[in-house]
């Protein structure tokens, strides 16, 4: 069973992922880079090699077989398990619980050499029910607080099979970083009585110098301060907290808005890695007016060093507006 | 002049960094190893080729002429500019004020291919003496409120150039990390009336499992809740809360401990990238009782990836408690 653990001076939770335990060699060796894999888990036929799916779109035939188009697993090494108790206990000074909470991979493709940028709308589309639909079953179990989606592409950005996936990791806590967004939000709502998220795409419209792309639906933005040079966001115009209500519509437009947004990136940084994550409101709570669903998509261009790891302060060398005027003006709609 | 903005959500300052601005193609170029320098701006005989020294340690010989031991210069690319007001502006909803601070690099030793593990225990000192003579000279700024010194050794760590050097970066806000380490010890010290960290030492003395080593002054612990692997603190025994205030028995102990930390960690983990960040209380308040400072040593071992990044999780697959175990059996004393 993996194990939380608080750290006794910030109050953050890491996970120690022991069904993962790594020995001093595994890191060495990874420093190679891996063998080819010979033998894909997430390709057709191979279905017997990841744990039986918990979701899977196919036109027809038996689960576990081939014929589907999206197929959802549990991550064979998880890095947190579904069954038992938190149990929430003490070591001395220090705090601890049990690893509870689900992690899953979304095979977003039976193609093995597709990237995201590379799919039909129709298939992201499909991508993006799987989402909603995972994190509408899982939110059922009410110990489960907070759900992040995400999808690392390519192995700068933490991605270990190149087949392309996307993972969703449930969590009984609320993480640190997704509460600083709640409280900031909260806080400037009380002060205005607006949803910060509503007042930024206001601006962006009228400035448009952030500006990227725009839908019916959706808006493409270089935040104000990002911390990475192209950090990019897809923020939906309507006012929502959380990502699993979205319709049917606002999927079908978001999924030409993201195809749209990593082509242009594909095009403009010659295929980066990148990492795409899921921002939504915590699975308990029901609407709130000061939060606002939305994706960040961070293609990985520079190191994180000493500096950022100390302050939390990242120094960005692509103003938002050089980075929005390059997506912007990249010749892809 | 460099800009610092502030994120309208979570609070979050960045650092918009002008005087490097880069390019698309700048990002693209990075893939390629970078071209081996040929005149390296930190060796003998090049010191015309950064900006004038701020401090340095040489016998005998007039200033930014080789026979330096170490030497301390302005960075050539600063992220941060001395000179200027603050002037805090809004721009429609958003918040920003100048880059405002100091940006300078430490250079270690004149042996360009030295690393800090193979330093002698005295020229470790004359570096950490550096680091306190610095920071000491740029406190009597009452503008700067916050000074992290750090160094990036090795390109995956973010290293761009060679040759061993440190880093110092002095703000004039105190950093959202920071303030979270400051605010979670204050916390802790105004329910136990006792300081966190003390607390912490006296644990991990007692149990020992997460020890790697102890001197007379200075324990090295795997922390209980790492979120990288082999994550390791260095941490004064006497409760003190600003590095600055070391004194000269202090520096000379802790050059031993770094130099048997970072010995220990090369052997463990075959010379792997690292970031080494001193960890020190706000420059303008006088001594506090629920603040300590001390050292966090990561070496670079795994990528974060888009969980980490959206939720400040961090998934950790090696236990401190063996982390500690290989670095303390590691032969090295």
């Amino acid at each position: 069973m993996p194990e939380l653990r608080k750290d006794p001076i910030t109050g953050r939770w890491v996970i120690i992922a022991t069904e993962r335990a790594r020995r001093p060699s595994d890191f060495i060796h990874q420093a190679v880079p891996p063998a080819i894999v010979r033998i894909c888990p997430f390709c057709y036929g191979n279905e017997q090699k990841t744990p039986p799916e918990v979701l899977a779109y196919r036109p027809g035939g038996g689960p576990n077989q081939p014929g589907w188009s999206v197929r959802v697993v549990p991550n064979k090494f998880p890095a947190l398990g579904i069954e038992g108790e938190l149990n929430r206990q003490g070591e001395g000074m220090y705090d601890k619980m049990n690893g509870i909470g689900a992690h899953e991979v979304i095979i977003e493709s039976p193609d093995h050499k597709l990237t995201m940028a590379e799919m039909t709308e129709r298939q992201i589309e499909e991508v993006l029910w799987a989402y909603r639909d995972r994190v509408n079953d899982l939110k059922k179990d009410i110990r489960l607080r907070y759900i992040v989606v995400f999808k690392n592409h390519g192995e700068m950005a933490g991605a270990t099979l190149e087949h392309p996936h996307s993972q969703l990791i449930a969590l009984a806590v609320i993480p640190k970083r997704a509460k600083e967004e709640l409280d900031g939000a909260k806080l400037y709502f009380d002060f205005k009585e607006r949803c910060v998220y509503c007042d930024i795409l206001r601006q962006e419209t009228s400035c448009g110098v952030r500006l990227v792309a725009e839908t019916e639906r959706l808006m493409v933005i270089a935040p104000w301060a990002p911390r990475f040079p192209f950090e990019t966001w897809i923020v939906p115009k309507r006012h929502e907290s959380h990502f699993e209500t979205a319709d049917n519509p606002t999927l079908q437009n978001l999924a030409w808005v993201i195809r749209t947004t990593l082509r242009k990136i594909d095009k403009v940084l010659e295929r980066p890695a990148f990492n795409l994550i899921v921002h939504s409101a915590p699975l308990q709570d029901s609407h709130m007016a000061h939060y606002h669903w939305h994706i960040e998509v961070i293609p990985k261009l520079s190191k994180v060093a000493g500096f950022e790891w100390g302050t939390g302060f990242h120094i960005n060398p692509t103003p938002p507006e050089e980075a929005a005027r390059f997506l912007r003006e990249s010749g892809l709609a």
